[in-house]
């Protein structure tokens, strides 16, 4: 009969899934507060550790908040509470509910933030743009693969705006609406540093978050032919994605231990932008 | 009777609009290609040194191109015209038209790119958020001043959407459309790194291009009673708004100086996005 | 009517004794944990953040521990309760008690560490060996001042092992217990670094903790006639010395502002050394 | 019939018991002075090259001083006879004396100070706490061990009280003087780096030298159960012990080689303190 | 019949003479300005890419300009035509007259600049004085080789004189006249940094340019029984040797790629000296 | 009635001269090797301290060696004999001979090697190019003055080449003979990095040694017609002019405070090229 797992036991679950190997050096993932004896019945996901997410799972009862993004990347020396980290801190320790980070890490693995945005993207033959140094050949940063068939640059746009949660800023595009696009490459959250990346295996269309006006103007100038076209969308929307996946495989690992946990994903948008003015 | 100025007497005249001594200290100002004594008839103006740009100054005959962003800011051993900023630095020398760059200088001057764009937004009293190190108290990076009378934040953000030319991805806000707001704060270009000065400085709204989902996430935990709102506008089109009014006050300089010029405005959007799909 | 302070005036307080601008350069101090307008009727005073000192506080009822050394001089990504300091940090938001650091601020301050130590050894018109680079010309790290008289380096290093608090490793002297001493020269917690300035000074005798062989070797070798001395003492226990007089400093400066609380000075020793053998 | 080497054929022989390539990459270790076709026809063994121990071996008439610590560590522009460096290689050069260096090399290599200082104790099966990155497995730095029996930490103490030089500091011991004690880590000299080392090889009790407050009690609060314990003792005295054996094992060499030399071991004692205080 | 060939063509034959991949991590090789697909009929080759020389390669015709030296070996972000350099890429740009350069990978290949030079002096059995790191044994900075037979140093000094271009400054010796030498140890161009290595490989002379007091006099200090003897020669001069082998080698090259060209050296003297006097 | 002076009083007479305050932050200058109370009843002066000069010291009966150029700029952590620099060491304390360095202070100094050279030719109203950051206006690094009346380059450059001792390689000249010369630039030693100094003052010719291929190259690159013209002479023998003078001061210094000691100027060539092949 199923029971009720200790947070050390998520966490080795969630090390199955997300291994820290996989993590970038300059990273901080893993176990951010909580204590590992303390059962968790209840585990919340979300892309930010903010303070309306945090509300939302200590509100619900959570024992375990796994998000996305780390709290206290850059090292802190304090968590004093007039803080808005500090804040988070005191209100997780106050109401016993943990939080664990899988950023990097969660990016990089199989059946991470980036196989799942192929995935929904219809991607075949996906494999990484920046393959993992220590790995799987199928682990590892942003991802490439086809679409079968192919279809005009527009078309696939509204395919991208339509798998994504919808946030106010909806989808940039550079590119002809007209073009013809097969080989597709990709990376969830902020990929500037991926552009040369996608540009040199070969892709019509780049997809990513936070394109800022020097990175894709001079991607724009050095394109070949126009291509990697790119597909600017939101950081928060095709990092949310993952959740539902991440939750269901967490779930199901934990089941299989004979644990049985129930899970949420946060239906708090966090993504800053709440309205949008455009031409047309 | 009004005569045709050598490039150096171009120069001369920016200067007195844009001083050198207003760059940071990281930028690369000043003239990029050319010769000094070649006449300078016609003068285009552009935000950015691309090739399509370049071709449509060298095209119309212009002697000299200003933009404000450098084309060699990183510094190159080369010019190999195979390579972009190679190909520009060919196609300029061979069409006997100089390059020169007002960027942070141009940004930081009285009727800068930071003093226009207050001037559009109807703003009094404005003031540099940061201020030079060197230079008057009008004079530095970002500007904040006041609407009279206020309004809602739905409405300025129309204000400023209609105030700059139309690119593909408008205008996001982070904010509530009904708050009242009146001191406003803005940075043309990419300001991520004033959003603390704007939020220290009491601004109601803060304006710039190329946010990304970690500052503005940041600054919106951080913001006092959700204030300073965002709006985050296209770089390009924030700093184009410069470019007639940057035009004239060369024009106006040389003329009092005796000289006699043709001034243009490149009418080529470098924004690099095409399309946008929104919700609703 | 005394009434019980909020946390932020319990901080305010400190801050006129141990100003935050006499902290060095690289040390954290001030608020580590704890919510700004809790109330707070008891303080508890300690030299480390350990456990055992934690929970002492918390078992007391404090609602605010002030200790001299910090817990999170390195900065931390994570305070995962299974590391000892995300234990302490755990056990302080739990039991709702606050976390407050008075390190080198509170050694350079007027009536701090250094201050203490001196005035209980004895000693006039005692001066900084390094004065604070901002502040008071009576600011500063380390002291030297005068006995009146002078007394021969046994008899004085025994003034010194009677008034510290009794520790197992007691004290260690470099020189000859018959020599007179007058000029004395003293630096709480670990001072190697100010050796160079005692013997510049002129000291017949210099007193710290934590002195290690090579720079005692280096001074004794350099010694002018043998001085200055040396007396090794425990880092702690140089330090725990100025417990009682900031317990009743901050309660003095509290009721002077209309406050009432409960101080008390932690009686656990946390000199790591438990016991000493020693020839004859 | 044995004969008097050269200086050179000394430093041959020590290469072969402490190789250079032993010694760690920031560390001065070989000849510091001295001409190499010089007769040695007697050598004095120390720990610390200072101006007492360079007279005592001046005056006994010895072509060479070997000393485990270095005399020029961080590197001189001046050897000025007023400074004691400089001092100290006046007196060498005047005096015909050579002055050979075997420090970290010292340290790490079979039979030396790590070695000795366990063996003396009764370890076995000792291997290195931290291997030498290029050697062999034998080699590193401090040294793992058991105890057969094991032992009261109390009794063990006295073991190592008893079997190190008298000096005035004597052992201090952090943990309870009745808990069994079996496996025991050691590192001569100050070993504060290597307390993580000794507490992840399962060490019950560690013991070095200039054990400082900080790492001390870091140490303790990590600790598992209390252990390991820690001895700190008198980083000269745990140095000094090798000096006989070093001076053996080179005499030794030597003979093999058909050469004759005198040794000797300085009977100066250079730890700095010379009483103390203590409790009880 | 023979055909003339595009720059793209005239670089990949450059390139199996002198492969990028042997030039220092530090140089910058290779084309610095030219479009690659314009036709190439003449080539000129120098050593320094001045004004006066590139004046003499465009007035004469040539497509293409071969030099040793890198025009902007340190990053340039302007090509302003009033700076040397910035009017040289100006001449370059508006006569249709690319540069490539050829420096260290020049000097360290097969057939390059210190080949070339052991050669003429008569060396047999040459090989690198620094392999290079990836490459093949012959490749390299600096030979050493062998005169069959030796000879009195000021003989081969007179032979250095003889072999080399003539200017103003001739050829400075160090080391006695009648001493007879074998092994050769050389360096084109500025090798300083190659000193230690030519006495370490046992040279007898070794033979470089721009030698200063201060490295000069060293080797002289350290020299075994004076040797190796120093011979200053011109930096230019050194490196000028090469050019006819080098227009011959890539002339050959492009013939048995079915292309034809014509070369030429440059006859101007960039040795930056004019006159000089000497003693008797 | 004249006494002998111990070395301390003679370092003092030579801080008087060439004080500390005057050296460059990375020199190392003062005392090198010696006892302050030995009697220096004989100084010699030189260049280098290499092992020929030092002998010719110590075989004179020398108390003090003064030279221009430090023996262990870069730091030493080994005085061993076998190495050159250690041999010098020994020899020197051996014979007890203390050994001076008056390196950049030398330089900088009024009546230091810069203004003796500018003296020996002639100029007039000379002034430092780099002046001293802190010290007189007449201190610093190189000169400038003006020739009365102007000669041709050629009879300028004959004046130095008759000024300074002889060495093999002579003097070298960049320039025209004929060209009217009056403003004279000049930096005893190795002086690459005033060329910029030289030009930016108005000089018609600029004076060093050890002038390499690419900085003189690049300084004719730029020359305004032609000015400054170079003259590269030894750097040995343009310190060396320096000797006799300063021998001199010294010595007046030492009488005016009523000491007695013989002084003499090392005769042995240190520049490092014996002989020389000259075209013509």
């Amino acid at each position: 009969m199923p029971k009720t797992p200790a947070l050390q036991e998520v966490i080795d679950a969630a090390e199955e899934l997300w291994p820290h190997s996989l993590a970038e050096s300059w990273d901080a993932v893993g176990l951010v507060a909580g204590r590992r004896d303390a059962p968790v019945a209840k585990i919340h996901f979300a892309v930010d550790p903010v303070s309306a997410v945090v509300d939302e799972a200590c509100d619900a009862g959570a024992g375990l908040l796994i998000t996305h993004h780390p709290l206290l990347l850059r090292g802190v020396t304090s968590v004093d509470a007039s803080d808005p980290k500090g804040a988070v801190v005191h209100r997780l320790i106050e109401s016993g509910c943990a939080l664990l980070t899988a950023h990097t890490n969660g990016d990089s693995a199989v059946g991470g933030v980036n196989d799942v945005l192929a995935e929904i993207l219809g991607l075949r033959d996906q494999e990484p743009l920046k393959p993992a140094e220590e790995g799987l050949t199928e682990e590892g940063l942003g991802r490439i693969g086809s679409l079968e068939p192919g279809m005009p640059l527009g078309e696939f746009a509204s395919r991208v705006f339509g798998a994504l949660p919808s946030v106010a800023g909806g989808v940039r595009v550079a590119g002809d609406q007209d073009a013809f696009v097969q080989r597709i490459a990709l990376c969830g959250g902020a990929g500037d540093s991926l552009i040369t990346a996608a540009h040199d295996a070969g892709a019509d269309v780049y997809i990513t978050g936070d394109l800022r006006h020097h990175p894709a103007s001079e991607a724009r100038e050095r394109a070949r032919g126009g291509r990697p076209y790119l597909i600017d969308v939101s950081h928060f929307a095709s990092e949310w994605l993952w959740l539902p996946a991440a939750a269901q495989a967490l779930d199901r690992v934990l089941s299989e231990r004979g644990y049985e946990v129930e899970v949420a994903v946060s239906g708090i948008n966090t993504d800053p932008w709440d309205f949008v003015l455009t031409p047309g």
